[in-house]
């Protein structure tokens, strides 16, 4: 099909009738033509390359399958995908690409020698990977020939994939043309078209490439060999390493998300860049599953929850550190103090080391050299003053450039040194909830998961190396030797990552082993045989960010708190205004046992409208009172789930509510 | 009686055979001599006509006393001290100054017109701060005799004076000094010499001083009418604008308590003084008295209870900053949980807001423009990077100067502001125990009592006018009003001074009123007729700096520490080695309870030995375990006063002491 043609039936009809405010490319730019010209000649070249290359020296190779199975096949003929189809029809649909001796591998690429072969679905990440970074290449075709744009890169992301490419110094995308973008990726998936692979010479590269600077920057700053791959997709040529989908009728579901802008930097001047971002999936339906997972997530955003029920807000003008209202504080200090509670049953100790220290602190501990960037400095605020007259000596300045301090394990360090340490302090565990500041750029802030000032529950273990081989590497189940001789050494890590109630995981605690603090601060205690001995160093932390975690606890209770975190616990409602002073009575009660607890008396609203603005408002319990509950001294009580637990005595109650408060219950109202 | 008689009936006997490291000067510098010399002429001029005056016009003037009483007086002739003889001998004896129309005056200074007499005595701040300044005068003739000092300044302070002299580029004061130096003052104020006020013009000003750098640059800087006044005592003479003693007999005790050096800045280049500081009182008893409780108070010293109990220490590499030990940390954390537990009570909402904000903030607040040289400014790290290739726009770059906050008011202002506000939020008090940063001086720093980070029990009250009035001000007992057009009014404050078991003063709680950040924040909330109104906001902390008080506190309880903030609450002391396993039992039980609880099973020492050593340490109590406790499951109890408890059943005490805890009595020891 010559490319007038396939311009033509690529390009939807009634585009001018959008009435967009956009310039839509009608016919094909020079450019486009050219290169695609000039692909397929190199295209037809390779196939007959490859078919002489069969034809020559027809071998037979060995590939090895993940079960053991071994398969015949031909050199430079047989493809993935022709195995595939011999092992089942279902993995041939479902493959996305192939790994060949643990490289990826396009599915109709021919096999070259004897192999391990693995096939890459959606499910997995690499197979992820390779879906969302095909699917850009569509994002990219469409944006070439809706748009005319000028192509920069096309990655897959963590959820999904965006394209930055350059419009022009004058036009942005807007938000109104990401439908049609969006229709033409559909027809272009619709139309099943090849992603074809092709290996050029660098001058072939730059011929192909000659009308897109930021290709050809590319091709002198990371083509390093003498050829690189290219991809045909439709009219779309690009610079890529691969692998991709065999065609683009795999991808069943894409969705544009979001437009934004993205810089260029090179030697040059910047180039501001267009980015579009988006989602896809290998059917339909899976895309509507997402679609209504997103929805929920978006309830459950910490950031509207933390709006919603007034939890905490950001400033301006304290970028990336989060003000916490007091109903967030609430949460906050709820989890410090559940910590707390552990450090005591556990052996740990907690101490308050200071925010500022001198930068030679940082150089001893090496992070001014590999964290310098991440730190903020202070200037002393003395070094820049003139003298002035008739001081006394009370007025000596602070000469030391200070840092705020990222991390506590310097601090604790010099703890442990301060004085002469025995074998029989040891373990020594120190825990920190200091503030720590860290200059993160302001383009990854988002709410409370990534933070410029946070605290954490900060541990440092100071023990004997016995202590760890008995103790935490039983634990990780796995062998290991310690090189005592190797002061590089670093230990070994573990990140603990939890899944919250939508599936999402989060790292949050960590363990670390560290030979190399204790070194650097020159650490010694002095051992059972009564000889200077160097301490193990484990730097730990479960909740990690008590900030980030706030965060996602949020998201993964969706805004209805355990009891025990709750800012909203027990609301009282009086059926009447009579019952008033009775009901201030109950909650000044509930306040006095260190319950959270409001009271509802707008004479506005029905009681079961309060009731219901309650339950809405996720009070983990609601007490109603009216006359007899006034009479008796009781309590009505029902959940936020409208279950209804009937007529309580008002203190019994409250000790039932401290109870389960003081215990941590997930479910105190299922339990009450 | 002539210089040179003088100054031989003023030299010490056999100072040479002191063998002392120092030059000492054996005969009247010539500037000395010369300068006393023309001070006898001046001062003999002034006495006739003083005299001539007073014969030329003999006036009768009237006198007020403080009771009310009036007495006749001659002008230019009758002194105070005549005045107070006729009072009481006792006054007069004890008189150290007088006050005339409100201003100090020597008490041997002719009056001159109608006028209101005051005596000040050593009891009040003002006659100790004459006692103290006439001191320093003694000190620095005694330097100039036996150190041929160039005397600088000699200033009274809280608890005593010094004096800054000049002994060449070379020469410093030696510990080794002071005993002789301080003989040499003893003699001085046992030869009671008087002080001697002459008034003297610019001109006799520069003639006196000539030889002396320092007096004639504070001639130029610091005398602005056409005469000042000068001081004799002794051989020495000095600038001073009194008032003074009327001789030094009445300095009956003085003490030199530590040489070091100063710096004095002028236009030129800063030049090394020494400095000597002493205390001095009316009698030799006081003396003693003092020195008694000095030996006391260094006992107490919280730096050096802080050493010995292991509470916290100090660092170069964070100077100004503490580290709180895990035991000082229980402290600290006892102090805010007590906090807390108040503000659940009492109304008030904690908060957490963040550590750093954009200058912008304390530029509105006013803080930049009256306090920047008490502020940490941080310089955002990414402010001098080069720009990376290819990075893309996640690494926009902090750009504003940022600030560590001082104090949480602004802070608190954007919290009221993040939305709109009714008049039924009102008060709304925001509670938060943020860290605060104060580019003290190095010169100022000195163990807890003042730090560049601290934390408070720092809270903002936001009200409306009416709950001001009605609230703080009728507390206040004192009437005033509010002048609501004036911008710049700030409102009364209030300081909370304690006083600690020594009778030490220690600025603690603060109360204040504030009508101008409102303004500068623009607050404003929906008043109750529906019209937007400007809140007033009240500023307040009860125990100021946690940092101090606990510092205040470990003094004031000289590091015998009340059982709800002890870092040392129990001792579990086994009898033999057959019981450490049943003594461990009990310390879990203990430390399960949230106690703090220690073991003390050293079998290299007698039971008795091992119980004094924990009340020596005041441990607040001792469980000392022997067979038959641990058959019986109880613990035997002891205080640290070494009151006997007796037998107690392990849980009941355990909870006895969870009750007295909480309840944070201060004596739990002898409420047991």
């Amino acid at each position: 099909m010559a490319l007038y043609q396939r311009w033509r039936c690529l390009r939807l009809q009634g585009l001018q009738a959008c009435r967009l405010h956009t310039a839509v490319v009608s016919t094909p730019p020079r450019w486009l033509a050219e290169r695609l010209g000039l692909f397929e000649e190199l295209w037809a070249a390779q196939v007959k390359r490859l078919a002489s290359m069969a034809q020559k020296e027809p071998r037979t190779i060995k590939i090895s399958l993940p079960g053991g199975q071994k398969i015949d096949a031909v050199a430079w003929n047989t493809t993935p995908y022709q195995l595939a189809r011999q092992i089942s029809s279902t993995l041939a649909d479902t493959a996305v690409a192939a790994q060949v001796n643990g490289e990826p591998y396009d599915l109709e690429r021919p096999l070259e020698t004897d192999s391990d072969l693995r096939f890459l679905t959606f499910d997995s990440p690499e197979g992820k990977a390779v879906f969302w970074h095909s699917s850009t290449h569509v994002l990219g075709a469409a944006a070439e020939q809706f748009l005319g744009a000028v192509l920069c890169r096309g990655p897959s992301t963590e959820y999904g994939f965006y394209h930055d490419f350059f419009l022009g110094k004058e036009r942005t995308i807007r938000g109104s043309e990401l439908p049609v973008l969006e229709r033409i990726c559909q027809e272009l998936t619709a139309a099943a078209r090849p992603f074809r692979r092709l290996e050029a010479s660098r001058d072939q590269l730059r011929q192909l490439f000659k009308d897109n600077p930021f290709k050809l920057h590319l091709i002198e700053e990371k083509v390093t060999g003498p050829t690189a791959t290219v991809y045909g997709c439709g009219t779309l040529v690009d610079l890529c390493q691969g692998p991709h989908l065999r065609h683009t009728g795999q991808i069943g579901g894409l969705k544009l998300l979001s437009n934004s802008s993205s810089l260029w930097r090179s030697s040059g001047a910047p180039e501001t860049l267009q980015r579009v971002s988006g989602i896809s999936f290998p059917t339909t339906e899976l895309l509507r599953v997402w679609e209504a997972w997103r929805e929920e997530a978006e309830l459950r955003d910490h950031r509207r929850i933390g709006k919603e029920q007034e939890l905490f807000f950001f400033h301006e003008l304290s970028p990336g550190s989060c003000f916490f209202l007091p109903r967030g504080t609430r949460v906050y200090n709820a989890l410090v103090a559940f910590i707390r509670a552990e450090y005591a049953h556990r052996g740990f100790s907690e101490v308050k080391t200071p925010t500022l220290f001198s930068t030679k602190l940082w150089e001893q501990s090496g992070h001014w050299e590999h964290y310098q960037e991440d730190m903020f400095a202070v200037q002393p605020p003395g070094s820049d003053r003139p003298p002035s007259s008739q001081s006394d000596d009370s007025t000596r300045h602070i000469t030391d450039t200070l840092a705020l301090k990222p991390m506590n394990c310097p601090a604790h360090c010099l703890m442990f040194a301060h004085r002469p340490r025995s074998w029989r302090e040891l373990p020594l565990r120190l825990a920190d909830f200091g503030a720590l500041h860290r200059a993160e750029a302001s383009g990854g802030l988002g709410g409370l998961t990534r933070l410029r000032c946070f605290q954490q529950d900060d541990a440092h273990i100071f023990c004997t190396t016995d202590q760890v081989l008995k103790q935490a590497l039983k634990e990780f189940g796995e062998p290991w030797d310690l090189n005592s001789g190797d002061g590089a050494f670093y230990g070994p890590k573990i990140d603990v990552h939890l899944h919250d109630a939508l599936g999402r995981p989060h790292q949050c605690g960590t363990i670390q082993l560290d030979f190399q603090l204790p070194l650097r601060f020159d650490l010694q205690y002095k051992g059972q045989a009564g000889a200077l001995e160097r301490p193990v160093l484990i730097h730990r932390a479960v909740l990690g960010s008590v900030e980030r975690l706030l965060g996602v606890l949020a998201e993964s209770c969706g805004g209805k708190w355990p009891l025990w975190l709750s800012p909203f616990q027990v609301v009282v409602i009086p059926v009447g205004s009579e019952q008033e002073e009775y009901a201030k009575e109950a909650q000044q009660s509930l306040r006095a046992a260190g319950l959270v607890s409001d009271l509802d008396a707008d004479s506005g609203l029905t009681l079961s409208r309060r009731i219901r603005r309650a339950q809405l408002a996720h009070y983990n319990f609601q007490f109603v009172v009216g006359q007899k509950e006034q009479s008796k001294r009781t309590v009505n009580i029902r959940t936020r789930d409208n279950r209804r637990l009937g007529e309580w005595d008002l203190p019994e109650a409250v000790q039932r509510l401290v109870e389960l408060q003081n215990t941590r219950v997930p479910n105190a109202e299922e339990i009450f």
